[in-house]
């Protein structure tokens, strides 16, 4: 058995997933630009707005004829003219005059601030008594005070939000330059793995990692491609990789779970021409018997069998490549958001394996939460569904006290 | 001006959405119900295992044969057979007996415990030396111990992982049945507001609303259905409606931001028949004129027509509420996650308006949050962009001073 020749912790890893490209970019609508990373920087084509405008119903007036007003002694303006909406005003304000004006209106020209309507009083058909003295530019959102022409709007990298969206949209832009989706492989390998529609004969297993992975795949923007079950046979494998890296980015192999599968995956593999093997083991429990290969510039994931195993690794390391593929930092996984809990029963793990610990989450009685270690063998993917998050314990420690404050990352 | 009849609080509006009956539900198959809610209990049609698996690659034996065994004195036991993956084993150990077997192999009858391949020794052709004590089911995976026929699996509401999926893979369930994802109409108006796809003449502005909103019903699990801008006429806005309330589940509008369209808008909704007015206007800002309507039992949301408000109020009602339709709790938004952080500069409200203040996050020395408010005024769409998350400032209170902990929902 050639097993863990390269055995290399996580961060290694995490380092060796670096050197792969990240995706070229494509231009897509804005509205099919949701939850995608910019792939390059976005600036104003224009001032946003391109003209004052006014965020009130009142009254666009000249702030130097309100000075000293009060509801005491109110300031008259004549009414000359009322602003509409979706026409730009073609009159001018002039000393002592006013006009109306409905929110998101443009001011006329001479007017530089506007008075909300609850402080005015209107006199005769075309008097208005303002009751507020008004500084210049109250209630008034200035040409580009929003954005300004030339102004950098959304930067590459950046997660497109609803917000993003909207200020692009307000700007006239159509559409955007965004990382491409990563496509992935996802190939089942083992002589007793069948496919789920299938009832499993005697001996036979499902495949839950084709459903579990593309999921996860799905989940961090990529698109998973589909791949028949592989049988434990070297030419069949060393067809479905060829398959397998003409159609997509990345090739996502779950290796049966018995040493004679990882075996042959890694001679197959590692036969390729071209190819680079970058690990063949890591150190972390579950899925110590990880793969990773460079083949011409595409990664080839050697995930374990063992469905929880599988999908703790693709958590740690395949999901942040996808992402990082799509223009995000290299992080190692899991990607979740991370709180702090009181743990409420002792952790053991092994010196020289940093240990993924599957907990459940609960409110504590002082706001915060409590970490409960999820019961149960680790192979059970029962454990995962319990499961709100997970418990890094790192390589050099044995374990982590009943009580102490541990980093969850929700999963 | 019939403005502000029912001004009600945030918690009024949210309980009146409850009054509207979740979505139907639909089957789909496993691969398409990520991040979908169920819709049903699922429960175990099977054992998982179906039967007693090694969770290392070793010996299958029966337990009590290496009662007493040490690297001093190792038990020897006779290997009859190897197990193969895929393959139900026909044969059975018997005292004295012990079978090869990898990972994930089913264990052959009369064996009830796996000793890992470290602590053997092979001895002859046909002998192996145990090393260790075994408890029995040591390295096994029980029959049923994962899951158990008729146990519940997975709960109705729950929105499905790939932990979820993964499991459900494993029992061979091939679809599942989840609520379906409501179809948001959405409906801008205003005659000064134009498609972003044209260039606008003086006095209009673009539709950023249609795109943010739609934006955000996506990132709900929602289906955005897009209309044309309907311009401040009564006839076509009536026309517009009743093609949503055809097309969709719910109907967003998007009113202009002059009171005029306000107005318009209002009554052509009262005017529906059936219609029943629940809100006009929340003690909220930004996003005060809101309406919301209940149309023989299909909310119609008139949403602000300032591009801040309009998402605002998105956050805060509709995107809650079309998780709730598609089976979750109802809440009051912005639904992200929470946080803890220092102010950093005093915030003023008024009495009387719940106020959501945008902030920018920024990593504190102490490892926690400070969170620092945007600046710029209401209306600009940059200060969404360049903010991180929300602090809910409550109606009774003046302001929060700088240096207080507050609470931050990211969005």
């Amino acid at each position: 058995m050639a097993e863990f020749l390269h055995v290399i912790t996580t961060d290694q890893f995490t380092e060796r997933l670096s050197r792969f490209p990240r995706l070229s970019s494509e231009r897509v609508s804005l509205d099919d630009s949701w939850h995608r990373n910019l792939a390059e920087d976005v600036v104003a084509p224009e001032d946003l707005p391109v003209r004052a405008r006014s965020t009130v119903d009142g009254y666009a007036v000249r702030a130097e004829d309100t000075f000293g007003a009060s509801d005491a002694i109110p300031a008259l303006l004549e009414v000359v003219a009322a602003v509409e909406m979706g026409a730009m005003p073609d009159f001018v304000i002039r000393a002592g005059q006013a006009a109306q004006i409905p929110t998101g209106g443009f001011l006329p020209e001479g007017a530089d601030a506007v008075v909300m309507v609850e402080y005015t009083n209107p006199v005769g058909g075309h008097g208005v008594e303002i009751m507020r003295p008004l500084a210049a530019r109250t209630n008034v959102l200035e040409k580009g005070e929003d954005v300004r022409t030339g102004e950098g709007v959304v930067s590459v990298g950046r997660t497109l939000r609803p917000y993003e969206i909207g200020l692009l949209a307000a700007l006239g832009i159509k559409d955007v330059a965004v990382y491409r989706r990563p496509r992935v492989a996802i190939i089942s390998t083992g002589d007793e793995v069948v496919a789920i529609e299938r009832t499993p004969q005697p001996g036979q297993i499902r495949d839950a990692n084709a459903h579990s992975i593309a999921a996860l795949v799905r989940a961090a923007g990529g698109k998973a491609i589909g791949f028949d079950i592989v049988p434990d046979s070297a030419g069949k494998l060393r067809a479905a990789l060829d398959d397998g890296l003409a159609q997509a980015d990345i090739v996502a192999l779950s290796g049966g779970s018995s040493v004679g599968t990882r075996d042959l995956v890694l001679e197959v593999v590692a036969g390729l021409p071209g190819v680079e093997v970058l690990a063949h083991g890591v150190a972390i429990r579950p899925g110590k018997p990880t793969l990773l290969a460079d083949r011409k510039g595409m990664a080839i994931f050697g995930l374990p069998g063992h469905p929880v195993s599988a999908l703790i690794v693709a958590q740690v390391f395949l999901i942040p490549f996808l992402k990082y593929l799509q223009g995000d930092d290299l992080k190692k996984g899991p990607l979740g958001r991370r709180l702090k809990a009181v743990l409420s029963t002792s952790i053991h793990s092994s010196v020289g394996l940093e240990e993924f610990v599957r907990v459940r989450l609960e409110d504590a009685a002082d706001g915060g939460y409590c970490a409960h270690p999820v019961f149960g063998k680790s192979g059970m993917l029962s454990t995962m569904v319990r499961a709100d998050g997970i418990v890094v314990v790192p390589m050099r420690v044995e374990g982590i006290a009943k009580g102490e404050i541990v980093e969850v990352v929700e999963i």
